[in-house]
């Protein structure tokens, strides 16, 4: 990577050279691992005390700390700028220059069915299978191994990964990123018990991703039963997420891994799922709520709620009962000291110092 | 889709028109979803008071319902069969034709030993590898992306959705469907500690699957260390199930997603696991038991038996004392009260009213 | 599979015949299953005594249980080895011989970049990507459907099942096995929330895994934002894990189905999770640390320690407070009584026996 000097740098993200002597920066690295001649940066308040700890060339701060108590001294040069983060991703994308998109187009390696419609600056990789009336838009990333199933539909500025599978009529809208080994639109889990067996229920439904989604890898999400489930713009789903038919997401979304939702599950827009979460059928959670990491929901959670727990309890009252619930065994000691207590007084009343023995 | 009279739609489910005025109908939807000119179903007495909400434009109910006092004056056309949900199965199927298989035969763009076996009528689509002395059997779809490992035998009327993995030696029997990106027959997670480090146990077994199972996406199921990991027949299993090598799945077993079994667990017929139950290894389930969502099940469940929580426990027993834990707050000011109120008893016995001060 | 003399299969792992009369064994099997005419092993003294309901022709045992009481009179004739497992192991190789590797070099229906070095003895199959700037080392075995990203590097003697993704620029050592559909190198799932939506934070590092790791299938381990996710030597991920971005993980580790890990977690060496297990972003866990089933991890776990619940504690508080809540429903009884009998004892005091009424 190229070196260079802390003044360029500093000049590229508007900022101000607070304290020590600008030198020469050769990377970006995480506040934890930067060394002396590369910068990094510190988000707010509570990261200024590891400051003092860094052995970084340089270190981005916010201009409302540059005089701050705890960067007294410290070894980093310290660069004062508007938004930290913001002025590090400029940086590190001096250091980290993200390969162009390669001209490949449709390589002859892909299977495209002669019906398919593939747009502009769009490349299909090698192994990729595009099936009958499958349309791709403009500037599109369709990785190897991908498999887009009949009348699957995928917008303009989309990545593919390797092996991602849309079944048959998926639709994904615009700039949707999903990685590799996601499945959109297997079979919802749906069966009759009739005559001492599962029958299969047909899952006719699909799956309609909206813009700006982003799926991780091996994440699945079923098609819906009759209509389609869905996924609404911006919402980010982790890796190894199952999604059940018919379920509904709203907007800016966000699970992280290994949430699972069952059948015709509906959130609001700006629903937080921590990892491992798991949601009953046909919940309905609402706007803005968030769900702790392993919770179990199996009641619809109002707009706005924090839940924890299995089952899922508003917040306050899931701590107040895990708080109480660990100093059982200490009120189980209690409970027989007191029991005992009171037979020693029901006995003194039963047979008061008076009447003798 | 095309427009059909209700009364021909009748006709075809023998159902008879109880109330309204019947029309056209143009397609089939959920009693949630269904607005006019669709048709929908209420298959039992806790849906009818949602027929009254509904905007169908008709509505499939069973005979016996038909003077309900819930159905006077419903706004869909109401149509009595003797199934409603088998009758609206029929129906749907009009209105969504379910596409005839292609007649792809073996792509040539398959990858297929020479050594390999394929019956008759079974598509090998593009990018599938069956490897040597692999047998395939009638009818069956073998989708892009399959990989069949060396001598892994498939049954008649088989799907098999893209990226579907069989590992050497593994045998599935007739009308199995596996979705996309399941693995069949990795290695069993078997190391023994020796010297500081973890060797690795051979894994010599392999995966019987039996008929009319069903296996959802990215679902994974290990091959049995010597002998074989066997899924009985008809039994379903989600996305994202986890089947540890040399587990013994009983027939018409239903897991839904991310189940997760350790090793050698045995499993009767009939058993049933919500989503996110993990089942420690050895255990044995006995026929017709259900684990409800999220349980860890640590010791063997009888036959019938319901189990939930972690760890798994009848459920009767486990609700008692969810509800009792979930008022340990109380308890505990309520022990506190009581410590106070007996300390002030022992202090009035010490110091009787008599004896002054 | 051929049929040998017990007396030939002793000498081969230099056994002495204890009891019995030495025949033919035409296979290995556990002891479970193993029948007639097969042969089989007791690892310790808690299997001893299900050598006696063992039909087995043959059990191989430890030489310090030759003459222990559980062992007259039984079917099996008994071996006396040095290490049960270890000979077995040695004889089930006899009867299962593994097929040796086939050479078959780089197939011309894999996808290989001009600029992709692939080393002596490697297998490159059918449908495989090896990207711009690959690099595979010797005697590998490059399954169907791998796709190995830009710059991707690959140690010697390793095995990537079918369907593995290597996303651009991840290292693997030596001798690492990776199962089917494991995806290493996908984006971390990271955001930073900007006028009302999640804007993407570039992810710029890679995964690093070093040598004799063995990985399950659609295991998914994330790219670092900035520097590597690691994996330490030795390290067993069983299926369906997920790592998540910066972590980074010991040596000689071993979690087990369906673990997941969120960003930045750092493992010593040693470390075991069992099944389901969560762990919350930044934690660390120290050397030799195992956490049970199921748990969640939210705090540090100090060297050594063993975990297990939700949140998790150490296991004998754990297991105290499993106990004392598993009896509140009983504890809300005794407290009732309690109660009543204070508030009996009260009234007796309020109104002392010679007070009348």
């Amino acid at each position: 990577m190229p070196t260079r000097p802390l003044l360029e740098l500093a000049r590229l993200v508007e900022g101000r050279i607070v304290s020590g002597e600008p030198g020469d920066i050769h990377d970006a690295n995480s506040l934890t691992n930067a060394g002396p001649g590369e910068i990094t940066y510190a988000v707010d308040e509570k990261n200024l005390r590891r400051v003092k700890d860094s052995r970084a060339g340089a270190c981005l701060i916010q201009e409302k700390f540059a005089t701050h108590a705890e960067l007294q001294d410290v070894t980093p040069v310290l660069v004062a700028v508007a938004d930290p983060l913001d002025a590090f991703l400029k940086i590190l994308a001096q250091y980290r220059p993200q390969p162009s998109r390669p001209e490949l187009g449709i390589s002859p390696a892909a299977h495209v069915d002669p019906t398919a419609r593939v747009g502009k600056q769009t490349n299909i990789h090698p192994g990729a299978v595009l099936s009958a009336g499958v349309v791709v838009g403009d500037r599109c990333e369709i990785h190897p191994g991908v498999v887009l199933g009949a009348g699957a539909r995928v917008g303009n500025d989309c990545v593919l990964h390797p092996h991602v599978v849309l079944y048959a009529g998926v639709e994904i809208q615009d700039r949707v990123i999903i990685h590799a080994g996601a499945v959109l639109g297997a079979d919802g889990f749906g069966y009759r018990f009739r005559g001492g067996r599962f029958e299969k229920i047909p899952q006719l439904g699909t799956v309609l991703v909206d813009s700006d989604v982003e799926i991780g890898a091996n994440t699945t999400i079923d098609r819906g039963a009759i209509g389609p489930t869905r996924v609404g713009a911006g919402t980010k789903l982790d890796n190894q997420v199952m999604i059940g038919h018919n379920c509904q997401l709203g907007r800016h979304n966000v699970f992280a891994s290994q949430v699972g939702l069952a059948g015709s599950v509906t959130t609001g827009d700006y629903v937080r799922l921590a990892g491992q979460v798991g949601v009953a059928d046909h919940i309905e959670i609402g706007q803005g709520a968030t769900v702790g990491a392993k919770a179990g929901v199996l009641r619809n959670i109002p707009a706005g709620e924090t839940q924890v727990g299995i089952p899922a309890r508003p917040e306050k009252e899931e701590f107040r009962i895990v708080m109480a619930t660990s100093r059982t065994p200490e009120m189980r000691q209690t409970l027989r000291a007191v029991e005992e207590r009171l037979q020693r007084v029901e006995q003194q009343l039963a047979s008061p110092p008076g009447a003798g023995s």
